[in-house]
């Protein structure tokens, strides 16, 4: 039942603990019967569906619960809207896909008024307008537990991007900076007033902004051989993104586009952890992991509003490895800890 | 904003009670942007959107919470699964359509070990199985509240069929009969074991079977007017169906199709309520609700694979009126109580 589509969740605490969350997942898709219909995608950020006139119909689903994904405390109601849209628009763009509509199920804690549930609607009002997205239905009722956000969100493509094409040899890249939404969860999980210096980590925390035009443009390029979105850090999804590919990886620490922020944040609330190991453990940066041929660097780069960094190749064999800076190499494990 | 389809609840509670839930729900949609692409039905069962090649792909979504819409002291936890789908699926018939996909987001309550959420995807998977339903995807989190079930459902159809069709001198219809799913509510929530002649209820109740033929082919027939389903009962979903076609109704109470086992339970519970006021309010009977023109009877009984009752008329004016067995009439509001 390789069919199942499961975007994992960052932060979302599942029943067994990664890689076991996987496991389940597998085990849960197991009990479901074959499907009937022209369904693509293996364990991907979204389900294909074939239309006819060779397009694909693009399905992606989130849950995100106050407690579980996020805390009321942090106070940007407003913020909440928008990432639970946000989140699944990333998806689609992991996929290569353009969004379209969207439904969302709202369950609102009892003790919330209107005002509470308006602020909430314009967050995904105001993400659904800057994506062109409708939004076309949905579910509210009155929770007797915590606020949970139920999005769904279709979209299309002609050129579904999975997981499983990455081949060895490829070079592996990732849009953007790392860790940057990781230090945000730390700063805020700090309990202290941010100092405003720190804003931006706190912004990708609790508004990330999804690759979509550049998700978009690698999709119809032909050049990408597999991409995903990181919603679990480089640790966890390079795993992924390998063993749906049934490859290995390389990577390199040095090459690493560790956001400059997460050493600053780090120092603020007296962590010694390495910034490094933020930037692979973290999740929710909602950057695109991707492979490509080694000769398309150029093109890759023209193609791409945003700056991208190569950081690796893959490899035959099963392992996915780390370089680090003083030429040592070990395994990047899900869940990794960086050597001190 | 009217293309907004929001699939009422039944017995989920709402911010504010019905039908505020439904002046609440409308002010949520005026939040959201205008929609830029083709997206046809105005606050119906399941928004439809126009595809390439003249079909319509239908999306509709429902959040099921324990404590809101179900016990789990019930103890069926496959019939849950069964239900969550089953719900959508009806959302989908009562468009005329056909489901095609489905996604399942599931916040498992910590306490819940791997059985129990295998139980509860085979529900999910008989379900889909028996409706040729492919699931295609889902989001699996450890819930820190109760068990809540967020399904969405796709579907398609060449016709859909909306609320906003019926005319006056339309006869008015119900599928099936009435109340059978509120009477085994009443049963499960009186605490004691329930003999096997009320057996049916509880089976309506925990595991109801949606429309979906009936649905299919009153929508291909080209004959019905304006349709949805009964989740929320007769008293509430004909005054929406009818503030959605600017219409009023008459209906009669001697005419409406009672199931006989609601009067058997509530004798059996000691409650002096009128069966006719749980036939007229008891929520998910998921039977269909729909109009036709007065000369079309015949034909509809043939496309039926089930019975259909026909229950009164489609007036002009803004009022649901009943017409009482003893030939009084009274309005017909949200929530009706029967006059003792």
């Amino acid at each position: 039942m390789d069919n199942l589509s499961y975007s994992e969740k960052s932060r979302g605490r599942s029943i067994i603990d990664i890689p076991g969350e996987d496991a389940l997942i597998a085990k849960l898709a197991g009990i479901l019967p074959a499907p009937r219909q022209t369904a693509l995608t293996i364990g991907d950020d979204a389900a294909a569906i074939e239309l006819p006139g060779g397009k694909f119909l693009l399905v992606t689903t989130d849950v995100l619960m106050e407690g579980v994904h996020f805390r009321l405390c942090w106070g940007d109601i407003f913020a909440l809207g928008w990432k639970a849209l946000e989140q699944n628009l990333s998806d689609i763009a992991a996929m290569g896909g353009v969004p379209t509509h969207a439904v969302v199920g709202l369950a609102v804690p009892p003790g919330w008024d209107q005002e509470n549930a308006f602020e909430l609607y314009q967050g995904i009002a105001e993400c659904a307008r800057t994506a062109g997205v409708d939004v076309v239905g949905g579910d509210t009722i009155t929770s007797v537990g915590p606020l949970t956000i139920s999005v769904t969100v279709l979209g299309e493509t002609k050129n579904p991007i999975t997981r499983y094409g990455a081949r060895p040899g490829d070079a592996i890249y990732i849009t953007g900076t790392l860790g940057r939404a990781a230090s945000g969860l730390i700063a805020l999980e700090s309990n202290r007033p941010i100092p405003l210096d720190l804003s931006a980590a706190v912004e990708a925390q609790m508004r990330p902004i999804a690759r979509m035009s550049e998700g978009k443009a690698l999709g119809e390029s032909g050049i990408v051989t597999s991409m995903m979105d990181l919603s679990d850090g480089v640790a966890t999804d390079l795993n992924r993104l390998c063993r749906r590919s049934r490859v290995g990886a390389l990577i390199h620490e040095a090459m690493l586009p560790v956001d400059e922020i997460v050493e600053r944040v780090m120092n603020w609330v007296e962590d010694s952890r390495n910034p490094v190991e933020i930037a692979l453990n973290g999740g929710e940066d909602f950057e695109l992991l991707f492979t490509a041929p080694e000769d398309a660097d150029d093109e890759l780069r023209q193609i791409c509003d945003t700056p991208i960094t190569k950081v690796g190749e893959i490899t035959t064999g099963d392992w996915v490895v780390i370089q680090h800076i003083d030429g040592s190499s070990t395994p990047l494990h899900w869940g990794f800890t960086h050597p001190i």
